[in-house]
């Protein structure tokens, strides 16, 4: 597939769900954090966690708890998190369960040694995803230090001597430590962080050692500038947003942007919005009344919409490319309520990319047992009798499936669970036309480009393709089965 | 791919989405209406659109409009009615508009010549589709005639001299016909239709020319019903229920099922549901109060829920399977907010095979302009000025596009456009495990049977592989290229 | 107050909550059912119950339910049926329960013979009445055949030595009677009797049994006509209104209106409405389309809104003085959206206003007890150790008010219970500006006519100026008593 | 009446809109700021406005704006505020338009020399009050600074010369003021005052400045505590509760609590509520976990419901009297969620009844006036063709009603305008069962008290009454009046 493309580093290419033309593109989008301000992992997690986990103990936890250090290996994005049992969720895009985990311990089907079963929890393996009380899907890069508090905090719980364990939470005395309590305290405590600065405030203290500076950027920026409108549409505030960009480009950093607007509170930006004020560069502050006369470069914004964005830059949702990390606030909202075209970010494509190529024999294993498995039942029908034993090769292809996920991290992949995409894999497909490592990948293309969709048969049409290669060519045994493997 | 099972023809298949081992299913459940009941088309979809038709003359409709004869080769599911501006539209799952018809007449991007062009109407070529205060999406084979009907009524209104064209309907001296109006009137034609019986009576007293028997239904369900446990929920009443299922098979239809739901009101079925009562199937009305004791086989049920039939059949919802044709009452929500298993009845099947397998090389010639496309940007990066010009190839892929749609109909495919897929299909993709031109289609399956999904590779993974390959074996260009193709 | 109005006769006055000034309304509207039209009672209550309880019958019920016939002292308008417990509730505006029956048995607080008491059922004797899935208020005369009979079936399985009693209905065997499955039941057959009708068919065939026709009342529309403009505005359907209509004018009925609109859907018509149809007076069907042009006379039309009606006739709202018996549809709504001026007719009144001067002396009895309980605590502060024996009066006062209720049927007034005010008084206070026991009685003021309110103080205010007077007259204790009885 | 509680200052009696009888109240709830903790008015209104009008202009508002001064005879409590138009409107409870003013000007009926008038704005003189995204109701006591600048902010830009008027704010060149972001503005600079604890900071450092200590309260609690159970729920956090109670009472405020809740988040508290934490008192943190063991005294929770509290204290709703000054949050919701006691404390009440009293001559007249025009009526009915002329009457009646209101202050009374109550009357009298100037008037009644209301008729019952009389007495002319004047 794309023979010359190869030549391009995998690491360096974007990939693409859905045909896109970027000669047509008149706009280009871009978030801030974790887009165009690029953090140091895992040092910048490590930095939340600690912060997090501070907090709580300065809240009263066990002084125990300041033991944990974050764990890169442990936490995966997209993971759901149960408040009321305190489980980490894997799940596909129908809410069936992947992966379950309750402080670090997995749990299985049905064992019989293990303290608890996800059937004891979850009797149909499935979750109803829409109960947005009750589960808290963990979809952004930010949510990482969080996601591995939970599990530490179950963990603590758990093996503490002093509590005892019950469905809904710990017990020690007349007190009674529920999970979503303790979900209470961590959403409670990161809230603490963001409000008070604290985070920001010690990122921006030892940038060096949190941030990425990449002088691609300014290039970037500048060459899309060249031929087409530049915008910047972040949830931060001017003050960060001024701190964190004058670090990067070489010359006043807004003027690489016709428009830039902060307090954007995406999602509400792609649907109502808010009152659009401007903000006094020279002191930060926001402007009473609003701006009405024409776009003046340079000018900052904050709040408005999507609707008011277009209005500003004159452009249509279709001929914007919005550049974002945030599956559901960038990426989802802007897609779904306004038509635009989407680049999602995705940091950890690195190292989903060097596995992929590493383990490829892991998959190709799982590809052979799922096709032998297949074969086992291809000459049978209804009437038959006949049931073969499979459970061997069903073991078989958990055991590759574990040991494929171990080979991301402890939770796995971000993408796939063995054969199984992941509910943020599906929202990938879905919303983001293209998708990459970081948006500075975009230099390695024209901005004529075509970045071209292969085209994907229905399982129909794959079969009718497949049945009519063979009546008409005489391939030899080993081409038909490299070829079905495809498909 | 799946080289025995090509000896199954194409049409006998059922076609897979998601892996299923129908050896853990414990239970099957059929929904009545297309799925069990199968009518002649386009016999039946006349029979309805004629008693539409004269339901809406006899409102008031001017006569002329009996002059349309429902016409097959229109209509296709799925599309969305706009009740604004009265245009048929047909998009994908973002709501891109695919096709946009207005009348009989086709819409298109911003042609000189047209008297009216999509982008007058729909400037961002997209659409909100959560509106559906004023999108309408018609998903069932039932709206098929009612589809037809709106094209038809805005074709006599359109050429009718009588009536001036407005952008939200037809005036005539005081009288102003809304789109949004007349919408409103068929609406209650259908209504007046179902609820008054008319369609069923006509059904029923001529069975031979509506209804498809085949011999072959009762060999299925006796044959699940040695296996495993069945049910039927529908939303019919119990007296055509009885009536349609009667002219099927050989004993007492009840005799098939351990349980039968009728009155199901889906998809509140799915949710909160309503009051279950036992029918008394002497005289079928409601018994009243509600039967508490355990499942008596040959009960039937009425309203209900799908909590209630999980109870009294004592199964999980992943462990069963349930056989349905609407897209969004059956399938959608019994996987999103039960997690079923769903088998999705798609009739139009066996017409999407047949133009597809005769039509093969207008697709392939799609691949090979796409391809050609892509090429010619391939040796670019984002420092070239150099940008080829494509307007031929896109020229071309747009007539070949539009002459693959002709060759489904004249709305096109109900799963694509061209290389787009539509919300049909995508829906088809995430909701329905498998799929089928009918549920008989079991018949050719051992009820231990494993439905192989194939593994489909997300594109940077594909990518990994395509490179990997070509580091690793010595191919020729042609079989790269071919096995290319198909990622 | 009032001297000389006090020639009218009471029955045949107009009551007023809000001052209106007549002069200032330029527009009428009515709603029929129940305000032009007139139904006979209990003759029409009777009819509903039968056909009512015949369709339960019908649908399965115990033949037994055939012995029951309806007993207009029983229901009271505007009680609340408890669909988890069947119980019927008297409340207040503030969900506190005044009167409580299960079946025919009243509940009383927490007696040691009685087989269930009120606390159990509701310890705080309150209802959260907000809680619509729950609690059905019965607000509109048509619903009075339906609250006697659940009375009906809770007393008539209550006492059946088939079943057994349980909190949430009946238990036979495996079979359950849930009072919800009753109420909904008793819902249908209602449904049924309107979407058939059953209902009107009976009551056309035997208008002079079942219908006043009142000379009167073409002469109020005349008069009306006069001065201001007309209009009619029902959820009966043209066919019913112009066969019920047509029985009483002498002259074409429609030629007393402006504008008549049926199938209004209040209380829908006054927030969004739905499409405006004009209909044809000779077939009785919508005709297609909408008139846009200026108000014809005699024009009948079928949906449409309050904001529509106010166009159509170009009036505001504050000029319109709405005429209905439905406290919610008609009243409430028309006044909180649209600001509409108010006229509730309440056909009951003629019983309440001739009980209550037949019973003026329990009503002296009861204020007198209570100035007496309040005396006992005017010297003491909250320093007094004295705490006064009231049971004795409080028995008193308990027995004077069920005694008061029984005057007027056995679930008491519509307006009262004891000293305490019911919901449906209190939305009447609150919503209608006027009330009355027919419409009629308009005939008895001027169209200039000033409909005052009298100044009603708040208790402070009363206070203030009760201690004033006592300053500065010398009023002898007689007088002083007389008039405190009146604040 | 009530000849003896007459002995009682008017100042410091508790009135009645409902009976109650003290006996029977199990438990006593308290409200902190303005109920237990009271500011000193004007000068903590005072501090509010400047503290934020000071950071309007520090957000960037002209200084010009620092000029104005708090004019406490402007602002009343209970307005509400037109987001869209910047105007205070007072409203009676059907939203009907009683006083209108923008910044500082009355608007008219329709009055020619006024350079807008309210018919411009609101032409039905009335407003849907349910649309709580356009109107603002400004409900409490901490509203009122924020009333006030309103009017300011309005009145400087009306009168600048640089802004130009429109009808949804002010212009000056490219810079729109718009209504709707003025309010936001301020909206979030209170919210600034309020997170930032700016203006507790400001109150503490100044106690005496700002708040009233009052020996008696310390008095009230210990004997209530005597009696029954007490708590306090209070929305503000344990600190500023810890440092503003110790201010007053003798020994540890706690003490005289059997339960403190503090972050009640009143009104979700008397609904779902939220996670319930105990307080560490020593350092004024959250406990992690719950408490699950019985009651202990002194205990202070953070956050939980009103059902939990009912738990705690083992005690039934209706068994609760719970004092508040928020006539929404404390009052309404307490009410009709809970079904509890309430009692409204209102400060405003020691000057209204000082008006009431000296003013006492005009409202007589409004009454006089009001028979008067109603007498001019009375001989005439439906047939008359005699038309009054009141318009004498009526501008008479507008003088002494703005005349009254002026007494007040600028904005009117709190409870009525003329003869019509404002929402927040009729909102006091729904749903407070008792109302005061304050708490600790408690303490002038025992707590075997019955508050006793006056027996209220409905207009048909006072007429019947009144016509009866007639029948049986003879009283003169003279005494009719007198009585008349009261219903």
């Amino acid at each position: 597939m794309e023979p010359r493309a190869a030549k391009r580093e995998i690491i360096q290419r974007v990939f693409v769900n859905r045909s896109l033309t970027l000669e047509n593109i008149k706009c280009y989008g871009f978030d801030m954090d974790y887009t165009l301000a690029v953090y140091k992992s895992p040092e910048y997690e490590s930095l939340g966690f600690e912060l997090l986990r501070d907090r709580l103990v300065s809240m009263g936890y066990p002084h125990e708890v300041l033991g944990y250090m974050y764990d890169p290996t442990f936490p995966t994005r997209g993971l759901v998190y149960d408040t009321t049992y305190g489980n980490l969720l894997k799940i596909d895009s129908n809410g069936n369960i992947l992966v379950c985990t309750h402080g670090f311990e997995y749990l299985r089907g049905s064992v019989a040694d293990c303290y608890c079963s996800v059937d004891e929890y979850y009797p149909n393996k499935f979750i109803q995803r829409d109960d947005t009380n009750r589960f808290y899907v963990l979809n952004t890069l930010f949510n990482l230090p969080e996601t591995y508090l939970y599990a530490c905090l179950v963990d603590f719980f758990t093996k503490s001597s002093r509590y005892k364990n019950c469905m809904k939470g710990f017990k020690h005395g007349d007190l009674f430590m529920s999970h979503r309590s303790m979900f209470q305290d961590i959403r409670d405590a990161m809230d603490y962080l963001h409000d008070t600065g604290t985070l920001k405030e010690r990122t921006l203290k030892n940038l060096d050692k949190y941030v990425i500076k990449d002088p691609r950027l300014p290039v970037l920026l500048s060459r899309i500038k060249e031929v087409a409108k530049v915008f910047l549409a972040t949830n931060s505030d001017f003050n960060y947003t001024e701190k964190w960009l004058v670090t990067n480009p070489k010359k006043l950093w807004r003027s690489y942007f016709d428009l830039v607007v902060v307090d954007t509170k995406k999602p509400l930006f792609f649907a109502g919005g808010t009152v659009l004020r401007q903000v006094d560069t020279d002191t930060g502050k926001l402007r009473i009344g609003t701006y009405t006369g024409n776009l003046q470069h340079g000018t900052v914004y904050s709040g408005g919409s999507s609707d008011i964005v277009c209005d500003l830059l004159d452009v249509r949702g279709k001929d914007i490319l919005y550049v974002g990390d945030h599956i559901f606030g960038d990426i989802l909202k802007s897609k779904k309520r306004q038509g635009w075209k989407t680049f999602l970010v995705v940091p950890e494509l690195v190292k989903e990319l060097h596995v992929w190529a590493d383990k490829a024999s892991m998959f190709e294993e799982l590809k052979h047992l799922d096709i032998f498995l297949a074969e086992l039942y291809q000459h049978l029908d209804s009437g038959s009798q006949e049931c073969p034993d499979i459970s061997a090769i069903q073991n078989r292809i958990k055991m590759v499936t574990y040991g494929m996920d171990l080979c991301y991290g402890k939770m796995g992949s971000l993408l796939r669970c063995g054969s199984t995409k992941t509910l943020f894999a599906s929202q990938l497909l879905r919303y983001a036309d293209i998708y990459s490592t970081t948006c500075l990948n975009l230099l390695n293309y024209p901005f004529s480009y075509l970045f071209r969709a292969p085209l994907v048969l229905l399982p129909h049409e794959a079969a009718v393709e497949s049945q009519t290669k063979e009546q008409i060519t005489e391939l030899s045994e080993h081409v038909l089965k490299t070829s079905s493997i495809k498909v």
